[in-house]
Protein backbone atom coordinates (compact mmCIF):
# COMPACT_ATOMS: atom_id res chain seq x y z
CA UNK A 1 0.00 0.00 0.00
CA UNK A 2 1.37 3.56 -1.04
CA UNK A 3 2.19 5.48 2.12
CA UNK A 4 0.68 9.18 2.57
CA UNK A 5 3.19 11.48 3.66
CA UNK A 6 3.84 15.12 5.27
CA UNK A 7 7.28 17.39 4.45
CA UNK A 8 8.49 19.59 5.82
CA UNK A 9 5.98 21.38 7.90
CA UNK A 10 7.56 24.15 9.85
CA UNK A 11 5.98 24.79 13.63
CA UNK A 12 6.70 27.08 15.43
CA UNK A 13 7.08 26.78 19.65
CA UNK A 14 3.24 28.21 20.27
CA UNK A 15 1.96 25.61 17.26
CA UNK A 16 1.25 27.82 14.82
CA UNK A 17 1.99 26.58 11.12
CA UNK A 18 1.94 29.63 9.20
CA UNK A 19 1.41 33.27 10.38
CA UNK A 20 -2.21 35.67 10.20
CA UNK A 21 -3.38 37.35 7.55
CA UNK A 22 -1.70 35.38 4.26
CA UNK A 23 -2.28 38.02 1.21
CA UNK A 24 -0.47 37.84 -2.61
CA UNK A 25 3.03 39.56 -1.20
CA UNK A 26 2.74 37.62 1.74
CA UNK A 27 2.07 33.47 1.72
CA UNK A 28 2.71 32.70 5.08
CA UNK A 29 0.99 35.88 6.13
CA UNK A 30 3.11 37.97 9.29
CA UNK A 31 5.52 34.86 9.61
CA UNK A 32 6.98 35.91 6.45
CA UNK A 33 9.88 34.01 5.78
CA UNK A 34 10.63 32.96 9.73
CA UNK A 35 9.82 29.54 9.65
CA UNK A 36 11.43 28.47 6.66
CA UNK A 37 14.89 29.86 6.58
CA UNK A 38 16.04 26.59 7.61
CA UNK A 39 14.59 25.27 4.20
CA UNK A 40 15.59 28.09 2.09
CA UNK A 41 18.74 27.55 2.82
CA UNK A 42 19.20 24.16 1.44
CA UNK A 43 20.36 22.32 -1.90
CA UNK A 44 17.02 20.19 -2.27
CA UNK A 45 14.90 23.44 -2.09
CA UNK A 46 16.91 25.28 -4.34
CA UNK A 47 17.31 23.16 -6.73
CA UNK A 48 13.56 22.82 -6.37
CA UNK A 49 13.29 26.38 -7.46
CA UNK A 50 15.72 25.72 -10.88
CA UNK A 51 18.97 26.98 -8.81
CA UNK A 52 22.23 25.37 -8.00
CA UNK A 53 24.44 25.46 -4.55
CA UNK A 54 22.74 25.42 -1.06
CA UNK A 55 23.43 23.39 2.44
CA UNK A 56 23.75 20.26 1.71
CA UNK A 57 23.76 18.73 5.69
CA UNK A 58 21.16 16.94 7.63
CA UNK A 59 18.38 19.93 7.10
CA UNK A 60 19.05 19.02 3.31
CA UNK A 61 18.82 15.65 3.87
CA UNK A 62 15.03 15.79 5.31
CA UNK A 63 14.33 18.61 2.75
CA UNK A 64 15.53 16.02 0.21
CA UNK A 65 12.95 13.62 1.40
CA UNK A 66 10.09 15.91 -0.24
CA UNK A 67 10.08 14.23 -3.77
CA UNK A 68 10.79 10.94 -4.08
CA UNK A 69 8.68 8.12 -4.42
CA UNK A 70 5.58 10.88 -4.77
CA UNK A 71 2.73 10.27 -7.36
CA UNK A 72 0.19 12.88 -6.26
CA UNK A 73 0.29 15.67 -3.94
CA UNK A 74 -3.59 17.20 -1.83
CA UNK A 75 -3.09 20.62 -0.90
CA UNK A 76 -5.53 22.82 0.88
CA UNK A 77 -7.14 26.30 -1.33
CA UNK A 78 -4.83 28.56 1.28
CA UNK A 79 -1.60 26.92 -0.19
CA UNK A 80 -2.76 26.99 -3.79
CA UNK A 81 -3.31 30.99 -3.06
CA UNK A 82 -4.96 33.82 -1.25
CA UNK A 83 -8.83 34.22 -2.46
CA UNK A 84 -11.18 33.05 -0.43
CA UNK A 85 -15.13 32.23 -1.48
CA UNK A 86 -16.04 31.83 -5.00
CA UNK A 87 -13.13 31.60 -7.70
CA UNK A 88 -13.29 35.63 -9.27
CA UNK A 89 -9.65 35.57 -10.59
CA UNK A 90 -9.09 32.93 -13.00
CA UNK A 91 -5.88 33.97 -14.06
CA UNK A 92 -4.50 32.57 -10.86
CA UNK A 93 -2.58 29.51 -11.64
CA UNK A 94 -0.82 29.04 -7.68
CA UNK A 95 2.46 30.79 -6.52
CA UNK A 96 4.65 28.67 -8.50
CA UNK A 97 5.03 30.01 -11.89
CA UNK A 98 4.07 27.98 -14.98
CA UNK A 99 6.24 25.19 -14.32
CA UNK A 100 5.29 24.48 -10.38
CA UNK A 101 7.85 21.88 -8.65
CA UNK A 102 5.07 18.98 -8.35
CA UNK A 103 5.50 17.89 -11.46
CA UNK A 104 2.53 15.13 -10.95
CA UNK A 105 -1.24 15.45 -9.91
CA UNK A 106 -2.17 17.53 -7.31
CA UNK A 107 -5.35 17.85 -5.45
CA UNK A 108 -5.95 21.10 -4.08
CA UNK A 109 -8.90 20.97 -1.84
CA UNK A 110 -11.85 23.62 -2.48
CA UNK A 111 -15.76 24.11 -1.66
CA UNK A 112 -15.64 25.90 -5.15
CA UNK A 113 -14.77 23.61 -8.13
CA UNK A 114 -13.57 24.44 -11.22
CA UNK A 115 -11.65 22.66 -14.63
CA UNK A 116 -8.40 21.37 -14.08
CA UNK A 117 -5.39 23.36 -14.04
CA UNK A 118 -2.56 21.88 -16.61
CA UNK A 119 0.30 23.39 -16.40
CA UNK A 120 4.06 22.92 -18.00
CA UNK A 121 6.84 19.60 -16.46
CA UNK A 122 3.97 17.33 -15.21
CA UNK A 123 1.71 19.01 -12.58
CA UNK A 124 -2.05 19.16 -12.78
CA UNK A 125 -4.39 21.12 -10.40
CA UNK A 126 -7.54 19.69 -9.67
CA UNK A 127 -9.83 21.19 -7.98
CA UNK A 128 -12.88 18.83 -5.69
CA UNK A 129 -15.02 19.50 -3.12
CA UNK A 130 -14.36 16.17 -1.12
CA UNK A 131 -13.65 14.76 2.46
CA UNK A 132 -10.35 13.60 3.42
CA UNK A 133 -11.04 9.89 3.03
CA UNK A 134 -12.42 10.86 -0.70
CA UNK A 135 -9.55 12.69 -1.71
CA UNK A 136 -6.90 10.45 -0.85
CA UNK A 137 -9.24 7.85 -2.73
CA UNK A 138 -8.58 10.25 -6.14
CA UNK A 139 -4.79 11.06 -5.13
CA UNK A 140 -4.05 7.08 -4.47
CA UNK A 141 -5.78 6.63 -8.29
CA UNK A 142 -3.79 9.52 -9.55
CA UNK A 143 -0.86 8.38 -8.01
CA UNK A 144 -0.46 5.13 -9.61
CA UNK A 145 1.18 3.22 -6.95
CA UNK A 146 3.53 6.18 -5.48
CA UNK A 147 3.05 7.80 -1.98
CA UNK A 148 0.81 10.74 -1.83
CA UNK A 149 2.10 13.86 -0.33
CA UNK A 150 -0.49 15.96 2.18
CA UNK A 151 1.34 19.56 1.40
CA UNK A 152 -0.39 21.73 3.42
CA UNK A 153 -1.58 24.17 5.18
CA UNK A 154 -1.85 23.83 8.46
CA UNK A 155 -5.63 23.13 8.37
CA UNK A 156 -5.37 20.52 5.86
CA UNK A 157 -3.06 18.50 7.87
CA UNK A 158 -4.59 18.65 10.95
CA UNK A 159 -7.74 17.17 9.30
CA UNK A 160 -5.67 14.31 7.80
CA UNK A 161 -4.37 13.56 11.19
CA UNK A 162 -7.60 13.54 12.40
CA UNK A 163 -8.67 11.18 10.34
CA UNK A 164 -5.99 9.12 11.28
CA UNK A 165 -5.14 8.89 7.06
CA UNK A 166 -0.89 10.10 7.71
CA UNK A 167 1.50 7.58 7.91
CA UNK A 168 4.66 9.82 8.06
CA UNK A 169 5.11 13.00 9.13
CA UNK A 170 7.37 15.26 9.51
CA UNK A 171 7.48 18.25 11.30
CA UNK A 172 10.25 20.91 11.95
CA UNK A 173 10.20 22.96 15.56
CA UNK A 174 11.75 26.75 14.33
CA UNK A 175 12.22 27.82 18.18
CA UNK A 176 10.26 31.60 17.55
CA UNK A 177 7.10 32.46 18.83
CA UNK A 178 4.78 33.64 16.17
CA UNK A 179 1.84 34.15 18.37
CA UNK A 180 -1.13 34.02 15.56
CA UNK A 181 -1.66 32.35 12.82
CA UNK A 182 -3.09 28.74 12.11
CA UNK A 183 -2.62 26.04 14.46
CA UNK A 184 -1.69 22.79 13.95
CA UNK A 185 -2.01 21.38 16.99
CA UNK A 186 -5.76 21.76 18.04
CA UNK A 187 -7.70 18.72 18.40
CA UNK A 188 -4.87 16.12 18.19
CA UNK A 189 -4.28 15.27 21.85
CA UNK A 190 -2.73 11.94 22.10
CA UNK A 191 -1.16 12.16 18.86
CA UNK A 192 1.92 10.75 19.77
CA UNK A 193 0.61 7.44 20.97
CA UNK A 194 -0.02 6.48 17.19
CA UNK A 195 3.16 7.21 15.93
CA UNK A 196 7.04 6.17 16.57
CA UNK A 197 8.41 9.60 17.42
CA UNK A 198 11.92 10.61 17.02
CA UNK A 199 13.86 14.43 16.96
CA UNK A 200 16.64 15.66 16.25
CA UNK A 201 18.59 19.07 16.18
CA UNK A 202 20.27 20.27 13.59
CA UNK A 203 23.08 23.50 13.72
CA UNK A 204 20.70 25.60 11.85
CA UNK A 205 18.73 25.66 15.39
CA UNK A 206 15.45 24.04 14.06
CA UNK A 207 14.41 20.58 15.43
CA UNK A 208 13.25 17.39 13.18
CA UNK A 209 10.54 15.51 14.37
CA UNK A 210 9.14 12.40 12.33
CA UNK A 211 6.05 10.47 13.42
CA UNK A 212 5.89 7.16 11.87
CA UNK A 213 3.14 4.86 11.81
CA UNK A 214 4.44 1.68 13.73
CA UNK B 1 23.77 41.68 38.82
CA UNK B 2 22.34 38.31 39.97
CA UNK B 3 20.32 36.47 37.02
CA UNK B 4 16.90 35.07 37.14
CA UNK B 5 16.55 31.33 35.71
CA UNK B 6 14.20 28.82 34.97
CA UNK B 7 15.31 25.69 34.65
CA UNK B 8 13.48 21.86 33.63
CA UNK B 9 10.53 23.48 32.51
CA UNK B 10 8.79 21.11 30.15
CA UNK B 11 6.47 22.10 27.43
CA UNK B 12 4.31 19.91 25.04
CA UNK B 13 4.33 20.35 21.04
CA UNK B 14 1.13 22.08 21.64
CA UNK B 15 2.85 24.50 24.20
CA UNK B 16 1.21 23.11 27.76
CA UNK B 17 3.49 23.35 30.68
CA UNK B 18 0.96 21.75 32.81
CA UNK B 19 -2.25 19.59 32.19
CA UNK B 20 -5.71 20.17 32.80
CA UNK B 21 -7.77 18.93 36.48
CA UNK B 22 -4.57 19.62 38.98
CA UNK B 23 -5.59 18.10 42.33
CA UNK B 24 -3.97 16.17 45.14
CA UNK B 25 -3.42 13.06 43.57
CA UNK B 26 -2.18 14.51 40.12
CA UNK B 27 -0.19 17.84 40.95
CA UNK B 28 0.03 18.00 36.52
CA UNK B 29 -3.63 16.83 36.04
CA UNK B 30 -4.02 14.73 33.27
CA UNK B 31 -0.77 15.13 31.99
CA UNK B 32 0.22 12.88 34.90
CA UNK B 33 4.43 12.45 34.86
CA UNK B 34 4.48 12.57 30.70
CA UNK B 35 6.02 15.92 30.73
CA UNK B 36 9.16 14.73 32.88
CA UNK B 37 9.89 10.80 32.44
CA UNK B 38 13.46 12.28 30.93
CA UNK B 39 13.86 14.42 34.15
CA UNK B 40 12.71 11.59 36.92
CA UNK B 41 15.28 9.28 35.14
CA UNK B 42 18.21 11.60 35.95
CA UNK B 43 20.90 11.56 38.49
CA UNK B 44 20.23 15.61 39.52
CA UNK B 45 16.67 14.93 40.38
CA UNK B 46 17.10 11.31 41.70
CA UNK B 47 19.59 13.11 44.29
CA UNK B 48 17.23 16.05 44.88
CA UNK B 49 14.78 13.22 46.31
CA UNK B 50 17.55 11.69 48.58
CA UNK B 51 17.72 8.63 46.04
CA UNK B 52 21.27 7.36 44.08
CA UNK B 53 21.41 6.40 40.60
CA UNK B 54 19.90 7.51 37.25
CA UNK B 55 20.94 8.37 33.78
CA UNK B 56 24.41 10.56 33.84
CA UNK B 57 24.19 12.01 30.19
CA UNK B 58 22.86 15.33 28.80
CA UNK B 59 19.60 15.25 30.69
CA UNK B 60 21.33 15.18 33.94
CA UNK B 61 23.69 17.76 32.65
CA UNK B 62 20.66 20.31 32.19
CA UNK B 63 18.78 18.71 35.06
CA UNK B 64 22.00 19.58 37.32
CA UNK B 65 21.66 23.30 36.58
CA UNK B 66 18.86 23.34 38.54
CA UNK B 67 20.09 24.62 41.95
CA UNK B 68 24.18 25.74 41.28
CA UNK B 69 24.19 29.12 42.24
CA UNK B 70 20.50 30.06 43.07
CA UNK B 71 19.81 32.01 46.31
CA UNK B 72 15.71 31.62 46.48
CA UNK B 73 13.17 30.90 44.09
CA UNK B 74 9.63 32.27 43.02
CA UNK B 75 6.53 30.13 42.79
CA UNK B 76 3.14 30.27 41.90
CA UNK B 77 0.75 29.19 44.40
CA UNK B 78 -0.72 26.37 41.63
CA UNK B 79 3.17 24.77 42.08
CA UNK B 80 2.91 25.23 45.94
CA UNK B 81 -0.38 23.23 46.31
CA UNK B 82 -4.34 22.60 44.57
CA UNK B 83 -5.80 24.69 46.64
CA UNK B 84 -7.68 27.62 45.60
CA UNK B 85 -9.06 30.86 46.67
CA UNK B 86 -8.72 31.46 50.53
CA UNK B 87 -6.31 28.80 52.36
CA UNK B 88 -8.72 26.27 54.22
CA UNK B 89 -6.27 23.39 54.58
CA UNK B 90 -3.47 24.91 57.22
CA UNK B 91 -1.32 21.72 57.25
CA UNK B 92 -0.53 21.67 53.99
CA UNK B 93 3.39 22.17 53.94
CA UNK B 94 3.32 22.30 49.74
CA UNK B 95 3.94 18.94 47.32
CA UNK B 96 7.75 18.12 48.93
CA UNK B 97 7.46 16.51 52.95
CA UNK B 98 9.30 18.39 55.66
CA UNK B 99 12.44 18.65 54.14
CA UNK B 100 11.53 20.19 50.41
CA UNK B 101 13.69 20.59 48.08
CA UNK B 102 14.88 24.07 47.76
CA UNK B 103 17.27 24.90 50.55
CA UNK B 104 16.39 28.57 50.33
CA UNK B 105 13.73 31.63 50.64
CA UNK B 106 10.64 30.41 48.61
CA UNK B 107 8.13 33.11 47.72
CA UNK B 108 4.67 32.25 47.00
CA UNK B 109 2.62 34.35 45.09
CA UNK B 110 -0.94 34.45 46.39
CA UNK B 111 -3.41 36.94 46.43
CA UNK B 112 -4.05 35.84 50.29
CA UNK B 113 -0.76 36.10 52.15
CA UNK B 114 -0.54 34.26 54.80
CA UNK B 115 2.60 33.95 57.57
CA UNK B 116 5.71 32.15 56.56
CA UNK B 117 6.57 28.46 56.40
CA UNK B 118 9.91 27.62 57.89
CA UNK B 119 10.97 23.82 56.88
CA UNK B 120 13.68 21.55 57.42
CA UNK B 121 16.97 21.50 55.64
CA UNK B 122 16.86 25.78 55.07
CA UNK B 123 13.93 26.19 52.86
CA UNK B 124 11.02 28.83 53.81
CA UNK B 125 7.76 29.47 52.40
CA UNK B 126 6.54 33.37 52.11
CA UNK B 127 3.31 33.83 50.82
CA UNK B 128 3.22 37.23 49.47
CA UNK B 129 1.33 39.23 47.05
CA UNK B 130 3.00 41.01 44.31
CA UNK B 131 3.55 41.69 41.25
CA UNK B 132 6.54 40.59 39.81
CA UNK B 133 8.91 42.98 39.77
CA UNK B 134 8.18 43.45 43.57
CA UNK B 135 8.57 39.77 44.31
CA UNK B 136 11.79 40.19 42.56
CA UNK B 137 13.06 42.81 44.56
CA UNK B 138 12.20 40.75 47.70
CA UNK B 139 13.51 37.40 46.58
CA UNK B 140 16.86 39.29 45.50
CA UNK B 141 17.50 40.81 49.00
CA UNK B 142 17.04 37.03 50.24
CA UNK B 143 18.87 35.48 47.80
CA UNK B 144 22.46 37.57 49.25
CA UNK B 145 23.64 38.45 45.74
CA UNK B 146 23.10 34.78 44.22
CA UNK B 147 20.70 33.83 41.21
CA UNK B 148 16.73 34.06 41.43
CA UNK B 149 14.80 30.93 40.09
CA UNK B 150 11.02 31.17 38.70
CA UNK B 151 10.07 27.91 39.48
CA UNK B 152 7.13 27.65 37.74
CA UNK B 153 4.23 27.15 36.89
CA UNK B 154 3.63 28.30 33.18
CA UNK B 155 1.28 30.86 34.05
CA UNK B 156 4.11 32.25 36.58
CA UNK B 157 6.97 31.88 34.22
CA UNK B 158 4.74 33.62 31.40
CA UNK B 159 4.17 36.51 33.72
CA UNK B 160 8.18 37.19 34.03
CA UNK B 161 9.14 36.47 30.31
CA UNK B 162 6.48 39.60 29.85
CA UNK B 163 7.79 41.68 32.39
CA UNK B 164 10.84 41.08 30.70
CA UNK B 165 12.57 39.77 33.85
CA UNK B 166 14.01 36.46 32.62
CA UNK B 167 17.72 36.06 32.49
CA UNK B 168 18.12 32.85 31.13
CA UNK B 169 15.42 30.45 30.24
CA UNK B 170 15.80 26.39 30.03
CA UNK B 171 12.72 24.47 28.35
CA UNK B 172 12.36 21.14 27.63
CA UNK B 173 10.29 20.29 24.47
CA UNK B 174 8.69 16.56 25.00
CA UNK B 175 7.32 15.10 21.75
CA UNK B 176 3.40 14.55 22.91
CA UNK B 177 0.42 16.58 22.05
CA UNK B 178 -1.47 17.27 25.36
CA UNK B 179 -4.46 18.93 24.22
CA UNK B 180 -5.43 20.85 27.28
CA UNK B 181 -3.90 22.46 30.09
CA UNK B 182 -2.15 25.74 30.98
CA UNK B 183 -0.28 27.06 27.78
CA UNK B 184 3.15 28.66 28.31
CA UNK B 185 3.26 31.26 25.30
CA UNK B 186 0.46 33.32 25.03
CA UNK B 187 1.09 37.27 24.87
CA UNK B 188 4.64 36.06 23.99
CA UNK B 189 5.02 36.80 20.44
CA UNK B 190 8.34 37.36 18.93
CA UNK B 191 9.84 36.33 22.42
CA UNK B 192 12.79 34.68 20.73
CA UNK B 193 14.22 38.60 19.59
CA UNK B 194 15.10 39.21 22.93
CA UNK B 195 17.35 36.21 23.60
CA UNK B 196 20.25 33.99 22.13
CA UNK B 197 18.67 30.51 21.54
CA UNK B 198 19.97 26.92 21.21
CA UNK B 199 18.07 23.41 21.20
CA UNK B 200 19.80 20.33 21.50
CA UNK B 201 18.16 16.88 21.13
CA UNK B 202 18.79 14.03 23.61
CA UNK B 203 18.76 10.67 23.47
CA UNK B 204 15.36 10.31 25.56
CA UNK B 205 13.53 12.32 22.80
CA UNK B 206 13.79 15.61 24.44
CA UNK B 207 14.53 18.71 23.12
CA UNK B 208 16.15 21.23 25.54
CA UNK B 209 15.79 25.16 24.69
CA UNK B 210 18.58 27.61 26.18
CA UNK B 211 16.98 30.88 25.82
CA UNK B 212 19.89 33.33 27.34
CA UNK B 213 20.13 37.35 27.36
CA UNK B 214 23.18 38.42 24.96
Amino acid sequence: MSRVRVHNLSVSLDGYATGEGQSLEAPFGHAGGRLHEWLFATRAFRAMQGETGGETGADDAFAAQHDPGIGAEIMGRNKFGPQRGPWRDHEWKGWWGPNPPFHTPVFVLTHYPRPPLEMEGGTTFHFIDATPEEALRRAREAAGGRDVRIGGGPTTVRRFLEADLIDHLHLVLVPIVLGRGVRLWDGLEGLERRFRVESVTTPSGVTHLTFTRP
